[in-house]
């Protein structure tokens, strides 16, 4: 880095004042023009970006005003990716729940989880999610629900990170330990509306809290419309897990009288809205499709968990409606890696696969690279209600970016950037991060947390949750101490 | 690296008279029994390994006489992975047929590129493909049919790895490049007994060579006969992409007069047999699961590839059916991704998802994560014919083994380690690789071969060749120069 003034910034972090210009990089801006500058600049003042061009006439324009000017010698420089569905509190449960059913899954391995954390467990959870989230260029996240906010804002706020934070709400449910206790309408509305003061809009602007839904069945009518009421007042959004699977819809017929399933009762409850963000919606029918598209939510398509435990999601049919589909890695017991670089790869193949059966035929035109770009950056920020100023690289949008290093073996021949970066690109690329017009991660190395020291703290509150949750996994091979 | 002896080898491969004792690992050997050592070592005497169990016993037993000791910090050793279908000469066209239809996708990139290539192209791209695959944790790879058989064998004698290697062969077929040339049946035979002669059993038995058929409706059925009785007679194996798209198997159905496809056919003409590793094999029936599992033909099945171009493979069948199926990537125009690691993790999800249109209903307990792993070891082994040798950590097979550091914010808490190595681990976790008793990569670092060099190479040599080819890709976005 060639810094300017000698008065600059520890760790490559910028300071208050500073400016920035990035220059010789391939910028793809993701913008409504698909403008990709082969030999690109940024100029960043603050934590927004003011200019963006080639890199002879940014350089020109704004070199006199910058206090740091940094060669990017050619590397590809993207808006931060959005990871629009990810359970932060889960991350210390990676494992714990691989190649069992769906009841062992929830009842004998999340739910003891979930209902024994402790918000330091849910604040160190959230650092190791978030060591795992800059390192595939993620800058930021919608939580898809989980435990003890409080902690991940902590989190969050130390990581540098970006995020719309959740809390897992349900007021009814069969089958909830014991000891978690079901907490009233009044209860999860209220207690909600403390963390949106608490924490909505803090972090230098970095953190916004939204309100959730965990799912239907866990759920009274009068949560749903007054979350729905609540998010309207508080200008926030809402996010929920909607038509997971074929048992989801079969209760909504039966217990809530509707001829289909989820995303009808909600649209029968006047409850789809456009702040609404529907995590998997694996099984909708065309009417339903219509239903999200008409009211504008959003969907958070996650493939892997998808795939494991959910079915195949419509996802071109709902992008052929012209709904909003982002994707989500989801938590680490439902998919393990916490990677929106692998999502993509998988997110294009799993679609194009699913043609085959969607229509009898293959179709490897079908999810082409730029849609799965756009998914990442442009549809997540639409996603988390924020693409005034994310999701593109822009004037006047922030800067949040991501330096892809494509020089490698995993990169290389580079004849079609754009495929490569959806196709080929690995974690192993993503070498510096930036959030808010800082940086969060230089050639690799995580700024603001010590990454060993993560771990470490990771290993020891995830063996203790594990104990006091009684939570015991089968040994699969022959394990000779 | 503790070594004993101050006259050891240089950047940690081992010289002839070496012995080694790796200890303080968690060996994960895929023996027939599964065993894991918790704290285990191996003795490595030159090539083989000597002797296998719990660390204080082997060093008790071995250190006198280990002429290196090293501590491996309680990360895990495995048997190297074996990559079963990998089209080394397709390296440098990483990209050049992303998101295009399949005529498109031979007629003008694939067979364009692969006509144009000199052998000087074949060994570059080798070398750049074997660099990805020994990050990957590969140390044996079957070669899918591909362009200069030796200038493979340079490049893999070179870079230290194992390979069974094979030249694309067609004898006839419509549509080819007319300055390709189709070979005569007899220039097929002949030019691959030579090859034969000329490289097999080399580079310290690292190297064989086996014969190729490209796919059915490339060759008459005089190749396929001579092929199979000239096998018999080298005693090697065949590599053949079989039944790939249903317009091969409607192809073979009118012009090979037989009620099914190309598998159908085979048999008819006892082409199935013990040696005949085929790849893809996705549009089968129950009869033809139970030709291939009646004659022992191994199958090499492609998640990635298939996915993207060619549908499901009914794996599941298969393996119930007892047919040894093993991992492949295929070629980097066929996936981009030439890793064995992220394929097992797509293998897991794509056929668990594909479950719910099979049977009507998710299973996550299909392909649990202990089979995925096997797949890619001791099935790996057994479809290239070597787990005489090769594919599991046991007294008398060949030292072929992977250090993975698991302890990383991609793997950890690792409450269950198997499923980790499944699920979470990424290349990123290789650290080391060992082929035939000497390393190959040390702490990521490739020691044969200088990678950005390789690199270099590739992109000069490649983009010299879609030059030459008339290859030229269509801009994806508003590129600004």
């Amino acid at each position: 880095m060639e810094t300017k003034s000698s008065g600059g910034a520890v760790g490559g972090s910028v300071s208050e004042s500073s400016t920035m210009i990035l220059h010789n990089a391939v910028v793809v801006t993701m913008d409504s023009d698909c403008r990709v500058f082969q030999n690109g600049a940024v100029f960043i003042d603050k934590d927004k970006i003011k200019a963006i061009g080639r890199s002879p006439d940014i350089l020109q324009q704004f070199s006199h005003v910058a206090h740091h000017i940094l060669d990017l010698h050619g590397q590809i420089l993207l808006p931060g990716f959005v990871n629009t569905h990810v359970h932060t509190s889960q991350q210390l449960g990676r494992g714990i729940a691989d190649d069992v059913d769906l009841m062992t899954w929830l009842h004998h391995r999340i739910w003891p989880y979930e209902s024994n954390m402790t918000e330091e467990d849910s604040y160190i959870s959230t650092l190791l999610c978030g060591v795992e989230l800059i390192h595939s260029g993620v800058t930021c996240f919608a939580e898809a629900g989980g435990q003890h906010v409080t902690g991940m804002a902590r989190a969050v706020e130390l990581l540098g990170l970006r995020a719309c934070l959740t809390d897992s709400v349900m007021d009814t449910g069969d089958g909830l330990p014991p000891s978690w206790g079901i907490r009233t309408t009044d209860e999860c509305l209220q207690s909600q509306k403390k963390l949106y003061e608490k924490h909505n809009n803090t972090a230098d602007g970095r953190i916004r809290i939204w309100l959730g839904i965990r799912q239907v069945m866990n759920c009274t009518d009068r949560l749903l419309l007054e979350t729905r009421d609540a998010a309207r007042e508080l200008k926030t959004g809402i996010h929920m897990h909607a038509a997971e699977i074929p048992y989801e819809n079969q209760v909504v017929m039966e217990t809530r009288k509707v001829d289909h399933g989820t995303v009808t009762f909600l649209d029968k409850i006047d409850f789809l809205q456009e702040n609404l963000l529907a995590a998997h919606t694996v099984c909708i029918n065309d009417t339903e499709i219509g239903f999200l598209s008409r009211s504008g939510v959003k969907v958070s398509h996650c493939p892997a968990s998808a795939m494991r435990m959910l079915g195949f999601a419509r996802i071109r049919e709902m992008l052929n409606a012209g709904i909003t589909v982002s994707l989500g890695t989801d938590g680490a017991p439902s998919n393990n890696r916490m990677s929106i670089v692998d999502e993509m790869y998988l997110a294009s193949l799993i679609n194009k696969g699913r043609e085959v059966y969607a229509n009898g035929t293959i179709d490897p035109t079908a999810f082409p690279a730029e849609t799965l770009l756009k998914m990442v950056t442009i549809n997540g920020a639409k996603s988390v209600l924020w693409d005034n100023e994310l999701g593109s690289l822009e004037i006047g949008k922030k800067a949040d970016m991501v330096v892809v290093n494509p020089f490698s073996w995993s990169m290389v021949p580079i004849h079609d950037c754009i495929s490569n970066l959806v196709y080929c690109m690995r974690t192993e690329n993503i070498v510096s991060v930036m959030c808010n017009g800082r940086w969060i991660m230089r050639d690799k190395k995580i700024l603001n947390v010590d990454e060993e020291e993560v771990i470490s703290l990771a290993k020891e509150a995830s063996s203790k949750l594990l104990r006091r949750a009684g939570i015991k996994l089968p040994s699969r091979m022959n394990v000779i101490h």
